[in-house]
């Protein structure tokens, strides 16, 4: 790993993207996952590299869906698994959720080392080897395992293709994706959108997963009912234009 | 090449990214040129992947600056090769200046396969080999040739690193910068900021440099000294909120 000093202004954003190139560099991820950590970059960037208010709602939310669901899976492609490999163990293990490899540039061989990797970080099971079930989808995304993502009721989809979102919830599924872009398709059609970088969107969940644990079902069932999806994504486009806008400012650049 | 039909609404995009990919593929492109693009490709979404009013403004005086300068230097590196090969040798072409192979991530082998690319486009003379110049930079980038950037007094650097930009401005150099985010240290320090995909950018500065040459010298200056920057930038501020705001209206997502 290129040495990046801890006191570079981007030390968080940088550190990530050399773990991007790692994963690439030991088969986990694509190059066309190289090019999606470059569009999450632009986008953190946007929301000033921050978890926003909104996102925190969004969160907790989600893990109210997972606590309370009969059969939660978090789906793992090859950046999350480059990213958060331990935030992803630890989420499956305290919310009790199932892991499952699913990927758009789809080889067993990537799907092994994806697994491999996880264990070394801790994972028990580790679902998605098996592909023995398949979403109405005209790419390998299509792929997934009859006890996993095609038999839950809660799909945690952080870094997501539109296309898929929008098939889970069809299928009358929970999806709950991390999505930077607050007007992907992927946003428009989730659950729950987490407009939030999935670095710290999962540490942030694990942490909330941990406290709401002792909620009770009404308890958690009432954070779900009082969501409106609707509102986090037009905060999270409010808080775009307010840091564009002070960054405006500071640079004396007019905001017309 | 992965086959992308023409009707997708996103084929300008997906083309591009499949060149950058096929960039690195042939050793001229970094990994990390990918996460690049896909900054960019964020960027160019938010502007509405188009040329905005304020581009062409900024695209045009690039060119008056290009045509009255004494020793104009096109400054090409590993994306910008891969993307836009033949429009960087048109455009050192119809305007008469130099191109110099300049990178970051800098091998011999990357700087040769680079300048043997932009040959086989149609390039005469491209410099970069040589590096007997050094700026005053901590990276690879320092690495120049006397006779082109190090002795330029008009250089057009698209996908530019923020520090040598500012370098170069320092130097007393007019630096014509493409920066797909109004707010970079790039386009804050740049002489002319071009926000525009560095595709459409240099096909439409071939396009005016073939118009604007029959143009004598005092109107050239006219244009350049009417030019003010920092509206240009205030201008595709403006343009990405716009096009957000329209977006999210689309969608139905309240606009706070």
């Amino acid at each position: 790993m290129t040495h990046i000093p801890e006191d570079h202004p981007r030390y968080a954003s940088l550190i990530t993207r050399e773990k991007i190139v790692e994963g690439v560099q030991v088969g986990i991820t694509s190059q066309q996952g190289l090019v999606a950590q470059g569009r999450g970059e632009a986008f953190d960037y946007l929301i000033g590299e921050r978890t926003i208010e909104s996102a925190v709602i969004a969160e907790r939310v989600a893990v109210a869906y997972l606590l309370t669901a009969e059969r939660p899976v978090i789906s793992i492609n090859g950046n999350t698994a480059a990213l958060v490999p331990g935030s992803l163990v630890s989420l499956a293990d305290v919310s009790e959720a199932e892991m499952e490899v699913n990927l758009f540039h789809r080889s067993d061989a990537r799907v092994h080392r994806i697994i491999e990797h996880l264990k070394a970080h801790g994972a028990g099971n580790v679902l998605g080897a098996k592909g023995d079930a398949r979403l109405d989808l005209s790419h390998d995304r299509a792929i997934v395992d009859q006890e996993g993502i095609y038999g839950a009721d809660v799909v945690l989809v952080p870094l997501e293709d539109g296309d898929r979102c929008q098939k889970l919830v069809e299928m009358g599924k929970v999806v709950i994706a991390v999505d930077l872009n607050p007007l992907s398709r992927t946003s428009l059609s989730a659950t729950v959108t987490i407009v939030d970088n999935v670095t710290r969107a999962l540490e942030n969940m694990v942490y909330f997963t941990k406290e709401m644990k002792k909620d009770n079902k009404e308890q958690l069932r009432g954070i779900i009912d009082s969501y409106d999806n609707r509102k986090v994504l037009a905060d999270a486009m409010y808080a775009i234009q307010e840091n564009l806008k002070n960054q405006a400012a500071r640079e004396g650049i007019e905001w017309i």
